[in-house]
């Protein structure tokens, strides 16, 4: 089952020609889903060939310009490509507003629903679910109220070995039962522990965003052991007071929050308009955290 | 004294890879002017490599996205980057709490003094001047409240001839009465004629831009004589019905303004989406007035 994550831009403050402010998209199971849409997202969607119409959710973190300034053109574009298919959006409660007086001034009554969901920040809340997903908010510390998110994988169940259980009588409401762990016994008297006729469920995949922040360890309980984190990484170490004065984080604080958190990978990302080049780093990162990547404008990172 | 006019995007509705939504810049004796600001304007600025904190008036026709979407990014990107001079911004009236909300979210005060200047639809109005170049706006005739934009040079005083004058023993106040074109008697009663004495100045010369509107003749008087007109061409002329239900122009139509308005050139832009090629939407207009040209981005057109 796909589940993967593509860098469309992740740029600090200002959009330059090499690279653009921040927004990703998350493909889990064929759904997609948006973080964040900074100016320029719905061009970056184009670049990439990604239909902009099967986003079907979009997460916004906080409301400096570069993490939503793009959202008005991409909600507006879909409604002139004639999209039907209803759109949610969850993000600080303010963005509701910006929206309605922007689609108010043009006069636009969208073709398609739009559903707003505020986020209550400060506490890691359920979001959003699906019969295979959950999306729960990560309270970080910046400037302004800004939630991360986290994308997990709902446990699933064990499963069938067809070839035992084919031949065994068993009731049909049985089956949910097993699958959630159960021992059988059949007719006879005969008891089947559950580990001959199930497999272990896969194991559950997660994805952690968190950006933009400083060095915040309250997000290691919720991200722990994570499979794929990416955390802002605005400076270099020998910025770290300018990087706590800005409520940014630097490259060692984010390997040391991936170190802490026991994740399996590390992506950086959000850097300063000062660095040309990433290598450094990249370099100072992986000196906490081996397993480290850096958010390359349309890379993709499979879970 | 330059005055000349760059083409920063000129698609309608939609930003694509290779064309961007509407935006201009004018240089008028090296002051400069944008006009419409749409999504990715800044970077557009940047490719062209013209500073944006030189620029220090905008003007925004109207509030569809395509001709706005830009302008918040573009306001906060000078704001990040230390700008201390004074902007205007003259739009349409909801146009000051679009922006009010959005920096407010984010928690901004802008460190350069930004001035509003909300522009009274329905008439032909001054809004700006300074001493060699004035704008005026121009009533179009478009789904919600739009104005065109009249860059007009002020008359300018007649020159004196150097070579002549020196050895004349004219008082001081005299020297503004001669460059307004009055004669001249000496101490000894002999009259100077003002055309012995002076050179008459240069012919005053403007910019006219017409987006959006539908075909819309009480714009002749308005830019009669233009030296250089830049009026939309959304469709072909034989989608005029689809062009005049929209509130949009075909080519035929942009030209026979420029034609009926004795303008010296035409520049037609604001195309569909459903246009790759746009040489066909050129020789259009042209049947209909000779002296057309396309709004290519990047290029600039000097008056």
């Amino acid at each position: 089952m796909t589940f993967k994550v593509t860098i469309l831009g992740s740029n600090s403050a200002i959009p330059t020609i090499k690279r653009n402010p921040t927004s990703q998209l998350v493909n889990h199971n064929e759904r997609l889903f948006l973080i964040d849409c900074a100016e320029g997202t719905q061009l970056q969607l184009r670049k990439y060939r990604i239909r902009m119409q099967r986003i079907g959710h979009i997460f916004i973190s906080h409301l400096h310009g570069d993490h939503f300034f793009g959202l008005i053109g991409l909600i507006s574009s879909m409604h002139l490509l004639g999209r039907k298919k209803e759109l949610h959006i969850y993000g600080p409660g303010p963005l509701e507003n910006i929206l309605k007086v922007q689609l108010e001034a043009s006069q636009t009554e969208l073709v398609y629903p739009l559903h707003f969901h505020p986020i209550k920040e400060g506490s890691s809340e359920l979001i959003y679910e699906n019969d295979r997903l959950e999306v729960v908010t990560i309270p970080l510390n910046h400037r302004i109220p800004t939630s991360g998110f986290l994308f997990r994988e709902k446990t699933s169940k064990r499963k069938l070995i067809k070839d035992v259980v084919k031949n065994m009588d068993i009731p049909s409401d049985m089956f949910a039962k097993i699958k959630d762990g159960a021992d059988f016994t059949d007719a006879s008297g005969k008891l089947y522990k559950n580990e001959e006729m199930t497999t272990a469920p896969p194991k559950s995949r997660s994805y952690a965003y968190c950006s933009d922040t400083s060095y915040f360890e309250p997000v290691i309980p919720i991200i722990y052991k994570t499979d794929l984190l990416y955390h802002e990484a605005t400076f270099m170490q020998d910025r770290a007071d300018a990087a706590a004065e800005k409520f940014h984080a630097t490259t060692v604080e984010a390997a040391t929050i991936a170190k802490k958190s026991e994740v399996n990978k590390l992506i950086i990302g959000h850097f300063s308009t000062r660095y040309d080049d990433e290598e450094p780093l990249l370099k100072e990162a992986r000196e906490v955290f081996q397993n480290t990547d850096i958010a390359t404008e349309g890379k993709s990172f499979s879970i």
